[in-house]
């Protein structure tokens, strides 16, 4: 008998941090390096569930702040909660809302005590503090939620970077109270790390949050447009310091390059709206590297997106075919492009478990940089 | 052995002129009355076309006009016609783009030759005879291709729809001859009934049509802003005087009380871009009449969107969820409508094929009319 979020470590490659392992939670187990696919509104976007089963996707995620705006807590709590909601018997994790408050609204007010803003949709006055991000996480019912965050934009001064963190732990610590005296097992939540580009704010927001003993981690306050190696910096500095048995999550990242790059620096989950949102733009992921499937050179080209690919659309319709439907506007495009480019990243992730298992991680990462450079 | 195209008549309503058929193609037989969803451009709105096989769509409709400007007849030509180019291998029907022609395009010219267009894509020109109405539909490849016609407005006077319909019927007469001389015996050209409102000139237009013998004939000239009676006159008039072994196909037609009433009036073949568009805007068919999915009503309606219904959308997900698809601009939300709108139509053809084999035609279309009308 496991507990509800368990976490076991089944392998570690010698020659980095990678690691591979299996979470418990009470939907499922779900085999860690893993690829989140995005589903902001209990939707990622333009695919079903059925289609998120037939690729594989182990474990989806929501985001408190659109949830609460749409279709709203009572909703979701008269339907039971998300997974029953949209129909997704596998495990679920929301962000608590900062990222986005912080990035899509018209914030009027920050406080010690929380945030007062504007929904993007109505305008409408809305105030989240860390006790009331835990209760609607709890509304939704998600098996991972995360701890309420202050985010910074980048770049930002030393000083209010170590402002922002501290006022983050802050709201950690109430976060992790509010939830422990309400929790019946079924919610494992995740402290945040922030601390921007700053290597000694980035360690002490990971020591204190250890501290406070989370059933996980996340690295936070990246993908906020600083450079790659400032992002990996950030989970070279931090990931160490957290503990071995507990899974690492690093927030909004990323492409595939920066998906290899840091789970040879330990990380474990991993989400990003990039493969969701490039298939609707055209950009497509394969063995060689991206194309963008409008491209003109396509229309007459009759063989599969990637060859190398067993992706349901790669097996069925050809560059051809795809580079119409996008140019001529069809909204089956988006789905297809979608189908692939998530089938990608989920086929990369469990290459990379399995290659973890054999001990030929550095080999299989090698190979897969290599193959998209070309 | 039968012949490409034959027509086979299973069994004949005692009380209407409703039959149902078989109609062979050389992509396999078409049970009818049939429903064709709308593939304008190589694809049906929103649609894979595995949905397509999953919802059981037997034949699907492409359109010349925007097939040629879009992915061109080269490219089809390339691809080894539209089947390989969007992989489906069921039959298809291509409508000859004169409906695209009159109602889509900056029209420059229309004189006894042909019609010369802008494009509504680009403003580019081009010429539409019959004889290349012809051509691009035989690179195109489908198996059922349609006459050039020329289509008026409605309302138009008699004597301008008297023109109009004999130069249809000139037409008419040079796709047939065209055809012939290059047809393979891989595609069935129909010719189309024109004469608006006007009973004489339906007539003149039917009869002359049978002259000249096709392997099918098209209802054309409805679904143009025509009262529901004038719509159904026009059938009254018509059907009677096409062949009774030769499928009768009404053009763009219709919601299910019109496909009910056409049936009864001896029509085999339906097309109409309303299930589609209908869907894509929110606006559900169900057993018990239509409902729009966008209304706060079903904010909290745990139900399916039809109890009745068993397409995988009702078998899946709630009205609830649906809705909030919907509200919350979701791509996902145009693909489940669609899915549910189609399987809809496919489904009461379906049952109208089954009730007239068993002699109940008359009680299903009354049965079925008042339970939407409730």
């Amino acid at each position: 008998m496991t507990a509800p979020f368990q976490f076991d470590i089944e392998a570690q490659d010698p020659d980095s941090a990678a690691r591979a392992g299996r979470l418990h939670t009470p939907h499922g187990v779900v085999e860690t390096p893993v690829f989140m696919p995005v589903g902001t509104q209990a939707s990622v976007k333009a695919l079903s569930q059925e289609d998120l089963r037939t690729l594989g996707a182990q474990i989806i995620l929501g985001n408190a702040y659109h949830l609460y705006l749409r279709p709203g807590t009572e909703v979701l709590e008269a339907a039971g909660g998300i997974h029953r909601f949209m129909n997704w018997d596998r495990p679920v994790l929301t962000d608590s809302g900062g990222f986005q408050i912080f990035s899509l609204t018209g914030l009027t007010k920050v406080t010690r005590d929380g945030v007062t803003f504007r929904s993007h949709i109505d305008g409408s006055l809305h105030t989240f503090t860390p006790e009331t991000a835990i209760d609607i996480q709890r509304s939704i019912g998600a098996d991972i939620i995360m701890c309420f965050d202050e985010c910074t934009t980048y770049p930002v001064e030393h000083g209010e970077a170590a402002r922002s963190m501290r006022r983050t732990l802050e709201w950690a610590q109430r976060c992790r109270d509010h939830w422990r005296t309400r929790d019946s097992g079924r919610q494992a939540l995740f402290g945040i790390v922030q601390g921007s580009v700053y290597e000694d704010l980035r360690v002490e927001s990971a020591e204190r949050l250890v501290e406070m003993d989370f059933p996980g981690y996340a690295i936070g306050g990246v993908s906020v447009g600083e450079r790659k190696d400032e992002m990996l910096a950030a989970v070279e500095w931090t990931a160490p310091r957290l503990p071995e048995d507990k899974p690492r999550y690093l927030m909004g990242v990323g492409p595939p390059e920066d998906f290899l790059e840091a789970v040879a620096r330990g990380v474990d989950m991993f989400d990003c709206v990039m493969p969701t949102r490039n298939a609707r733009n055209g950009a497509l992921f394969t063995s060689q590297g991206r194309i963008n499937i409008k491209n003109r050179r396509f229309a007459q080209d009759f063989g599969p997106l990637d060859p190398a690919c067993r992706c349901p659309v790669c097996q069925t319709y050809s560059r051809a075919y795809l580079s119409h439907l996008f140019r001529a506007g069809e909204i089956s495009a988006l789905r297809l492009n979608t189908l692939h480019n998530l089938f990608f990243m989920l086929e990369l992730a469990s290459s990379v478990r399995e290659a973890i298992r054999h001990r030929r991680f550095g080999a299989f990462k090698q190979a897969f940089l290599q193959a998209i450079a070309a």
